[in-house]
Order: structure tokens, then C-alpha cells, then sequence
């Protein structure tokens, strides 16, 4: 089964979330989501004034297709892959930049920002997210390192568990 | 078999080429192609001082394919789909955007164009175009306004053919 690429919970999780809500009210845009290379949505916050979004898991999905979809195309032009994709359509758009080599910036706006300043604001975000990823290491690194007071929490949950058979 | 849905000739061609050419010297990038939806190169110029051109054509069809990838992303978000495409990498950017219905202008440059300034004069070349594009009609139209003086002039040119013979 496919697995998302980072474990996000916790206070990384709340960090992550702060940082995307400080995205949608500074650059004013609809949606924020942080979203792994496998399309998976880590977290994502929403304006409150932004309509119903539209199926967030979904575009997930085609934008983490479409951006290793893109790599064939960057490698022609000598590059290893592209790091910041903007679609525009009439009214709405979509700015992606990557987050470390793991995770995805994706960024949905309408008329009332301007892309400069979407930009400006999601990479001040990525830079405060690709440190928090950075030091979360990979899944089987966190899972490691649950330390000392962990196994004698767990031990003792499980008598109690046991006790009441 | 596939055929490109502009035929590009003669005096539109040359206009396409110099509107291209202008594009190239005041925006400073290095590759400018004029491509159609299925892929085809319609025209293309490089800047003199660009190191050897990747394989256009290959770019081109990738393009195309990738602008009609995202159709299903630019329904999901209400568009009909995205005019306007920017990928950027460590140094190379390409700028794709719709002309007409039926054409795509793709603006390939480096560090050296400022996005702001491809994007202006992408746009100046797209205005003079997509005007060029809508005269020239669908490819029957073109082809059944031969006028009489064609039909004399060609009937003069088969029996000089078959005078030879």
C-alpha cells in the first residue's frame, strides 16, 4: 500500500498549520495545502471567506502527477526537475513550489492576489516548513527515536490494560 | 494521419517570424516557438547569443501534452482550463500561453529575462498573433481562396510542364 511520504502530527502538524494560516491571510489566497510528491495532503487550511473548495484530495493527486509528469521536460531543458510551477486560468490560480525533495506548496488563488504577493508569502512558509520537515527525518527515524520515558509509558499502559482481563 | 491545424506561410509566416524575432531581443530569452495544440512547431527563433537549442520539436509535443494534462485540474478548480503556464527550475523558466483557440507561444530563458519582463512582451507578441491567426482562418478556408488569377497562373504553369514533355 502506498504510504505519504512524512509522518506530519503533533506540534510539527500545529507548526505546519500556523504557518499555512499565515499564508492565507497575508496573501490572501483561497487555499493552502502542503501535499507530498505522492499526491498525499499532509495539511491544509482554507480561508474563511473562500467558497466550498473543491475536492482538495483530488487535486492533490493531478498536481503531484502533473509535477513529475513535468520532469521529462525539465530534463530537456537541463534541468533536474522544475521547482515552481504557476497555472493561470481566467479567474483562478495555482502556485506549487517544492518543499524539500519530499513535499509540495500548493497555493490556490483568485483575482484579489496578485502573484508576486502569493509568492512572496509562500516562500516565506516553505522556509519555515522545509526546516520543520528537515528535522523530522524521515518515518523510520521518528519511529526510532520514541526514547526511554515512551517504553515505560507503554509498559505500564499495557498492565493496565492486562489488569482489567 | 495528424497535420498541424494552422498552415503557417508566406506573409503571415514572415509576421509571426519578426513578432517572434521582437520578442526575443527585448525580452531577452533565449528560445521563442509558436506551437499548436497537437504539438506541431509552427515557427520558431532562437537568440544568436543561446547555446545550441534542445530538441524543439520534442519540447513542443511535451507542451502540448502537458497543457492538455491540466484540462482536468482547471475543471476541478471551475476553469475551462489555464491560459497561462510558468515552470520554473534552478536557472531555465518556460512561459506557455494560449493564443487564439488554437495556438500556444512558448518563451524559453534563463536567469538573465525577469519573468515580468517575458510576461509583458509575451503578451505584446501574442496580441499581434493571435490577430494574424484569426484572418487567416481555418486551414480549408485558406486553401478554397485561391482566387482566378491561382487558377490561370497555375493552368499557364501545367503547360509549360507538359510542353516539355
Amino acid at each position: 500500500m502506498i504510504e505519504p511520504s512524512i509522518a506530519l502530527y503533533g506540534e510539527a502538524f500545529a507548526k505546519v498549520t500556523a504557518s499555512l494560516d499565515e499564508l492565507l491571510t497575508k496573501a490572501h489566497v483561497r487555499y493552502a495545502m502542503l501535499v507530498d510528491r505522492k499526491g498525499f495532503v499532509l495539511a491544509h487550511r482554507e480561508a474563511l471567506w473562500a467558497p466550498k473548495p473543491p475536492t482538495l484530495d483530488s487535486i492533490a493527486t493531478l498536481i503531484a502527477g502533473n509535477a513529475a509528469a513535468t520532469s521529462a521536460l525539465a530534463k530537456l531543458l537541463g534541468e533536474r526537475r522544475f521547482n515552481e510551477l504557476v497555472h493561470q486560468g481566467e479567474r483562478i490560480g495555482l502556485y506549487v513550489e517544492e518543499i524539500s525533495n519530499e513535499g509540495l506548496l500548493v497555493v490556490i488563488f483568485d483575482e484579489t492576489a496578485p502573484i508576486g504577493r502569493v509568492k512572496l508569502f509562500a516562500k516565506k512558509s516553505i522556509e519555515e516548513i522545509s526546516g520543520l520537515i528537515d528535522s523530522l527525518g524521515s518515518v523510520e527515524t521518528t519511529n526510532a527515536d520514541l526514547g526511554n520515558d515512551f517504553a515505560l509509558d507503554a509498559s505500564a499502559l499495557l498492565d493496565d490494560l492486562f489488569k482489567g482481563m
